[in-house]
C-alpha cells in the first residue's frame, strides 16, 4: 500500500467522527442520507480516504468509492455504510468503514502490494431512515430496486428521493443500475458489529457469517373520520388509532407464536397527531423478518386479516402496502469456509439483521465479519463493540484483504 | 363606532385569510403560536383593527387588543383565537375573530356610541397546538397557570415557550397574571363555530353557550429497551409500543363503559421512530373529558391502572403526568338568559370543547354564541359553517354587543 497518510486505529477513526450527527432529544446518532450530518460524513471519508492516497469517485447510486490503483476489474472491496436509523448507536455502519481505512493503514505498514484491485465503499441509506426503503444505494446499483420507484420514495417532510438527492449535488436521472461500478467487484467483505450476543454467549471476539433472514417491510394505512376530541361522543367515531393499536396487539401475538420470528412496530404516526383530535389515518410500519422454511410473507397476511378485521369494525379502512422485501441470502460457502479458517476457525452465525452484502451476494461471492458486541443491543446507543475486538476485527479484516487480494 | 375601513362581512374576512397556514401535508391548517403563519394572521389582525380605527395591544401574555376608544375599566370584550390544532379547520377560532370585526362594522355602519368601551381580544396558543396546553394565553392573564410553568414547557423540537416567545419578540419575564389587563373586562362573549350537531338538530343556526364540562389532558411515557428489530428475539423484548398499544384499547373501553365520557388518543409518538427498531419509548397523550357529575379524574384513574399492568407485562414503565385539568365552567346565568331573549329565544346548548371562555367565566360574567356546523365535525379539514349562518352570527354578536354597552 502506498500514501502519505499516518496509520490510525478504527478506534481512533471513530472517535474523528463521535461528534457528527448526535441527536439531543433522542439520544444516540441520527445520521440520515444527504442530511447536513451524513454529508459531513461524506466529506470526512473522503479526506480520510484522500489522505491515504486514495481515489474517491461518488456513483450513480450516491455510493462513495476509495480505490487503492485502477478501479477494477475483479475488485476486493470492503466497506459498509455511515447513515444511521433514528437514535442509533456508534458501530452500525461506521465500524465497517472505519475498520477498512484501518486494514488499509495495516496492509501499508506490512508493505503490502495487491495483485487485485482493492476498494472501500460506503453505501448510501443503508438504514432507510430517511426514504424508508433499507439497502437504498445497493439496491439502486444493481437493479435490485427500480430508479422510477425509489426517486418518488418520500422522506417525513413529503421531499423525494429525487429533489432531496438533487439539492444535495447529485444527478438523479443517472440513479439506477450501474453496470459498470457493479462489473468491478470481484468480492465484497463487509466487517459489521454483532445486533445480537452470539458472540457473547461463544465467547469469541469475531465471527464470520452464514447469511441473512428474509426480511420486509410494510406500511399499513388506517382512515377514519378525523373530529374533536371533545364533542365526539364515543358510539359516534370512526377513530383509525383503535384498529391501528389492535394491530400492534396481532404483530405481537401473531410473531410470538412462530418459533425464530421477529415483527415489529417502531414506527407509528397519527395524522393531524393533535392530543385533542381524533386522527383521521394512522400510518403503521410493520417490520417482519422469518428464517426459511417459514415464510414471512404468510406472517403478514395473518397481521393484515386481523388488520383488516379491527378496521372494519371501527368503520375505518387500511391499505397494505409491501414497501420492501429481501428473500434469504446465504453467502458463498468457499469464501465462507476460507475467511474462517483464516482466522483460526472463527465461529459462523447467522443474523436478522439486514446488509448492503445480502444484496451484493446474488451478484458476486460475497462475505460477512462480525465483531462482538457485549450489550447485545443494536439501533440503539447502548449498541457498544470492545476497543480491543475493534482492534481485532480491523486486524482481522487486513488479514482477509491480504489473503483475498495478496 | 368610527375609523375608515370600509365594512366587511365576516365571510370576506375569512376569505383574506384562507391561504395562511395551510397544511398540505394533513389537510387543512396548523397555524400555531408564533410560527410564521401565526404571526402573518397576528399582523393581519393588527392591520385590520387599525384600518377601523382601533388601538391595538399587545399585552403581557401575547395576547393581541383592539380597542375602540379608551381601554376599560368594565369594558365589553368579545374576540376568540387565530391558531389552530394541527391540520385544524378554517373556522375554530378565526370564525369569532371576523365575526367580532364584522360586528364592530355593523354597529358603526348603524352609527351606535357605546357608553362602555369596546374590545377584541385574540388570545395566545388556544388549542395548546405547540406547547400542550389549552387555553395558554387566557390561563397566563389569569393566574390560572404559573407563568414559571408555562414558560418551562416544550414544543416538539425541544424549545421551550421562553424561547420561542423571545424570538417572537416577547418578553417572557413579563408573563404571568396580569391585573390591569384582567381588570378592563367587564363582559366576555366569545363568538364560536360549533363542534357537534346541536344545531343541526335543532334546526337554528344560532345558541348561546351554557357551560363546558371538565377537561384534562394526560402524557403517559412508557419506556422500555430500544433495540434491533431483526435481531431481538420476540421472548427477550421489552417494547414500550405494546403496553402504548394497549393502552389505546383500554381508552376506548373505559370511555365507553361511562355514558357522556370522551376519551381520546390523537397523539402517540414513539422515540426514535424507526421502522427497523424497537422503541425505547413511547409517548401516549390522553385527552378525557366527563360531563359532572361523572369524575374524569376517576377514569383516568381506571386507564392509568390498565397502562401500568400493560406495563408491568412486558418489563417497561410507565410515568403519568397531568399536562392541564380545566374543571366545570357554567357561564353566568344571568347574561346566558339575557343573550337568549336578545337573540329571539335562542336555544341553550353545553359543550364538550374546552375555550378561553372557560378560562375567563371563573373571573368575569362571560357568555358563548355558537355558530351552526352542518358537517357537525371540528379540528378537521371538514369543519363548516354556512355563510349565511355565518352573517346570522356577526348580526346577533352585534345586537350582543349594542345591548351590552350601550
Amino acid at each position: 500500500m502506498s500514501g502519505d497518510g499516518r496509520a490510525e486505529s478504527a478506534n481512533a477513526l471513530l472517535g474523528e467522527i463521535a461528534g457528527v450527527g448526535a441527536d439531543r432529544a433522542r439520544g444516540g446518532y441520527s445520521r440520515h442520507v444527504f442530511t447536513t450530518a451524513e454529508g459531513e460524513l461524506r466529506e470526512w471519508f473522503g479526506g480520510a480516504a484522500r489522505a491515504r492516497g486514495l481515489e474517491v469517485q461518488v456513483d450513480r447510486n450516491a455510493n462513495v468509492w476509495a480505490w487503492f490503483g485502477r478501479p477494477g476489474p475483479d475488485a476486493v472491496v470492503t466497506g459498509s455504510h455511515l447513515d444511521s436509523v433514528p437514535g442509533g448507536g456508534a458501530y452500525d455502519g461506521p465500524l465497517g468503514v472505519v475498520s477498512a481505512l484501518a486494514a488499509f493503514d495495516l496492509l501499508r505498514a506490512q508493505g503490502f502490494t495487491p495483485r487485485r484491485p482493492l476498494a472501500i465503499v460506503v453505501f448510501a441509506e443503508e438504514e432507510g431512515g430517511r426514504f424508508g426503503v433499507p439497502c437504498l444505494g445497493s439496491r439502486l446499483l444493481t437493479g435490485t430496486l427500480a430508479a422510477e420507484r425509489a426517486l418518488g420514495l418520500r422522506d417525513g417532510n413529503g421531499d423525494t428521493l429525487a429533489d432531496v438527492a438533487r439539492a444535495a449535488g447529485h444527478q438523479p436521472a443517472h440513479f439506477g443500475r450501474d453496470e459498470e461500478t457493479l462489473g468491478r467487484i470481484g468480492t465484497f467483505v463487509e466487517l459489521h458489529v454483532e445486533q445480537g450476543r452470539g458472540l457473547v454467549h461463544l465467547d469469541a471476539p469475531i465471527a464470520v457469517g452464514s447469511g441473512i433472514i428474509p426480511h420486509g417491510r410494510w406500511r399499513f394505512s388506517f382512515t377514519g373520520q378525523g373530529n374533536h376530541a371533545g364533542t365526539t361522543l364515543m358510539e359516534d367515531r370512526r377513530d383509525p388509532m383503535i384498529p391501528a393499536a389492535e394491530m400492534v396487539g396481532a404483530v405481537r401475538r401473531s410473531a410470538a407464536a412462530v418459533p425464530e420470528a421477529r415483527a415489529t412496530v417502531g414506527r407509528l404516526v397519527p395524522t393531524p397527531g393533535g392530543t385533542n383530535v381524533i386522527a383521521s389515518r394512522v400510518d403503521v410500519w410493520l417490520d417482519a423478518r422469518l428464517p426459511e422454511p417459514g415464510d414471512v410473507r404468510e406472517l403478514v397476511a395473518e397481521i393484515t386479516e386481523d388488520a383488516r378485521a379491527a378496521a372494519e369494525l371501527e368503520g375505518c379502512r387500511v391499505e397494505v402496502r409491501e414497501e420492501s422485501y429481501e428473500g434469504a441470502a446465504s453467502f458463498d460457502a468457499a469464501l465462507r469456509d476460507r475467511l474462517r479458517a483464516l482466522l483460526g476457525d472463527a465461529p459462523v452465525l447467522p443474523t436478522g439483521a439486514g446488509h448492503d452484502a445480502a444484496v451484493l451476494a446474488r451478484f458476486v461471492p460475497t462475505a460477512m465479519l462480525y465483531v462482538r458486541n457485549p450489550s447485545g443491543i443494536s439501533h440503539a446507543p447502548e449498541e457498544f463493540a470492545d476497543p480491543a475486538d475493534i482492534d481485532q476485527g480491523s486486524a482481522d479484516l487486513a488479514r482477509v484483504l491480504r489473503s483475498l487480494a495478496g
